[in-house]
């Protein structure tokens, strides 16, 4: 990865070994400008939308219509030409429906936390916002399962769950709707251990485009596993809202960590963590979250949050298991650490040392936006997948130009080491072009058939992932 | 499950806390019996087949025709019109594309160990058999993946791996190709821990029905984890030939065990095994294998191989790990078990002890066998997933259709129970109805429109899934 230093290009330090990086670039939030009604919607129309959800859960507010055509990427605010809140699935049916017979695009909402623009109505159209349905539907213990509405962030899960023994590991930075993780196949830190949403999502609700109800794995379904036809579930895992709106998904839980520990350890070169980080997977050590910080970053957070961390590339690690395990992932991991030049390795076992610890991993985002001119990597090493932290003056055309060349190179750079532009935001609008050099002309092609099939009217979120 | 005894119906003993069980019955095999050729294929076709792929490549032996008509299932044998044997994937891609354009059924073909008739062909056709493509193309052990082809069984690649410090642990019964293992989205013993195939294939190499090729998740990449469009590898894997031909599939690795301990437990009854499950999942003991065997089983393995084990319904377990990790899961599963009202636990740690100790699971195929009259369930109760043994004769017509309504009846009792009909084995021929019921109306149109898309022809594997 280059950076740009007051000197102009730094000699890149791209970990050399990964074939499977993934890079993105998350650039600071540009404030939503109202774009004038395009065409608009008639007055029958949202007559007829209030006939479905009620007049108070529509909306044609300008305000509400750009809070709803933005989210937290740098993507401009294209406000939708209304906005809705079906208060549950039967309304979200008539809807679409409702939406397809007249040729409306349809834009699902849930907390328009997503980094990849996937609610900009570049079409105008209807958002569909599904926060106010917010229930959790069915807890199964023994199952291991659960089943949630849009409305439920994945805080608000885990909340309910407190003393249930489980929980829902997949950690995006944002408070997000659980469905809208799995329309994004959102991910986290935890993913080295967890998984993803594609690991973590058993069965889904889906409103199709025309109003007709899909259950992906057939209705009120939870399973371990199945090999039981095409796996409908993992297509619209990730499938950003283009092919249907996911209105409940049945979630796989995990047992709550028993205990956790948190470590650190400082290296003297990128490598030499990377290295580490390798070993540790290769030995087996079920490292629950292993995160990288480079030294730009570590300065930053030091004067961000008055820490006194060293300026190195860094290794932050959490371990989950019983006190004896624990014991011994930790010291195998420091041997290890130790075999590649690591110092400073350091731990904690109670919650408040190491929130302590972990604090500039915590702070990273803000510590990052606190620090002009500067460009910094984060990264959940563990899955080989980093973020390139690029903080812009939105005001400055030619810096925007040249970080969207950045953003599109750092892509390409991953896509030459066999792996791809996006490892857990998705495509939205900004990746579209990277998409198709990552699965090439057949791999697009068919994607396109199949949101031809199921969209052929090419209503549902358009100008999103194709 | 209710089982026959002499005296009639048992009273169901049906584990109750699961909502995901599934079964299956895997009935005695059905000797080939051979069909007249069907319609045939023109001389002309045939010599055209021998200009891909060369002459000794291609036969319409009747032989070896039937050999290639069946898998280990009772579906009876329905032979292609000719076998061809393509040597890399551009002669598969030429194959494709000859069999489409002159209306002819393709049937890929492995090693022929599936148990759902998955080979039969129903409409006659050109089986191509992948089997002359057994090249293991790329191992990467920093990124844990590894390219192969469908000659490759996972017995060949886990020798091939022996050094590595890497392994592919999904295991189902029989030394079937990895490739085949894709398109039915196999799984095995070791699923509790490591996942299926679902889990642990990263991308595939396909031939479209066409004959243009498509890389799921574009050529040559491997990663961890992505977020990139729409999932096209999860939708071949499980799809039965029936979307295209897989020529390559690259693979997740894991980490090789350091060290394995074998257990198994008695329990008063079956609901005492099946809790015993439940709590050591909840208390994250990473259980390697767990599997259920019932008083049945156990009597029929006692008397089969000269064994001495209790006659009750018995837990098999296998933990994975360091030593010190594996003696405080065994610990822990053992307080469980004697919570539950189990004796006879017992336990190894050499190689040899550990089979003499499995030695019931491992013989259970056989036992069964040898066991007339007798049904008896077997399972991989980690996963919810059993297996209902039942031995029939293939020339009593009437007992064939008691067998067929029972295996019904048994599908849709899981599928009560809010769990699938087919954990591991797939559709193929016998479980279509199943399917229906399984995913509802709106999830077969769904799945219908994709293989239209994908295949409008309808000649890929006819008959399977859908």
């Amino acid at each position: 990865m280059c950076g740009w230093g007051p000197g102009g290009w730094s000699p890149p330090f791209f970990p050399p070994a990964t074939g499977h990086v993934c890079g993105f670039c998350c650039l600071s939030y540009d404030p939503c400008t109202v774009s004038p009604l395009q065409g608009g919607l008639s007055q029958d129309f949202v007559e007829a939308l209030k006939a479905v959800v009620g007049s108070p859960h529509v909306s044609t507010a300008s305000a509400v219509r750009q809070h709803h055509g933005h989210d937290e990427s740098m993507h401009r605010c294209r406000p939708p030409d209304a906005v809705v809140w079906p208060q549950n699935v039967d309304q979200v049916s008539r809807l679409a429906s409702l939406c397809y017979n007249q040729g409306v695009p349809i834009i699902p909402f849930g907390t328009g936390t997503g980094v990849e623009g996937g609610v900009c109505a570049v079409q105008g159209g209807v958002c569909i916002s599904l926060t106010h349905m917010d229930q959790i539907m069915e807890l199964n213990t023994e199952d291991f399962s659960v089943v949630v509405e849009p409305g439920v962030t994945r805080k608000a899960l885990n909340t309910h769950l407190r003393n249930s023994g489980l929980w829902f590991p997949v950690d995006p930075g944002a408070d997000a709707s659980l469905c809208g993780m799995a329309a994004t196949g959102a991910s986290g830190t935890n993913a080295v251990r967890y998984g993803t949403m594609r690991d973590n999502v058993i069965n889904l609700e889906v409103v199709l485009p025309d109003g007709r109800l899909l259950h992906t794995a057939g209705r009120g379904r939870h399973y371990r596993k199945s090999a039981a036809g095409y796996n409908l579930t993992g297509l619209f895992v990730g499938s950003e809202g283009t092919l249907g709106i996911i209105t409940s998904a049945t979630l796989r839980l995990h047992p709550a960590p028993e205990a956790t520990v948190a470590a650190t350890c400082a290296f003297p070169s990128v490598q030499a963590a990377v290295d580490s980080t390798v070993q540790i997977l290769q030995a087996a050590v079920p490292v629950a979250r292993i995160e990288f910080l480079d030294e730009v970053m570590m300065d930053a957070c030091n004067r961000h949050s008055k820490l006194n961390c060293p300026v190195a590339p860094t290794l932050f690690l959490e371990f989950h298991g019983s006190q004896q395990a624990l014991a011994e992932q930790l010291q195998r991991t420091e041997a290890i650490t130790q075999d590649n030049g690591g110092s400073h390795f350091s731990w904690a076992k109670e919650a408040e040392k190491r929130n302590e610890l972990w604090a500039a991993r915590h702070n990273a985002w803000y510590a990052a936006l606190a620090l002009r001119p500067g460009r910094v990597i984060v990264g959940h090493v563990g899955d080989g997948n980093f973020h390139c932290i690029l903080l812009v003056n939105p005001d400055d055309v030619e810096e925007q130009r040249r970080v969207k060349a950045f953003a599109e190179n750092l892509g390409r750079r991953a896509l030459a080491l066999h792996g791809t532009c996006t490892g857990e935001h998705g495509i939205g609008l900004g990746k579209r072009q990277l998409l198709q050099e990552e699965v090439g002309p057949v791999g697009v092609e068919t994607m396109r058939q199949l949101k031809d099939t199921l969209d052929p009217r090419g209503l549902m979120n358009p100008g999103k992932v194709l």
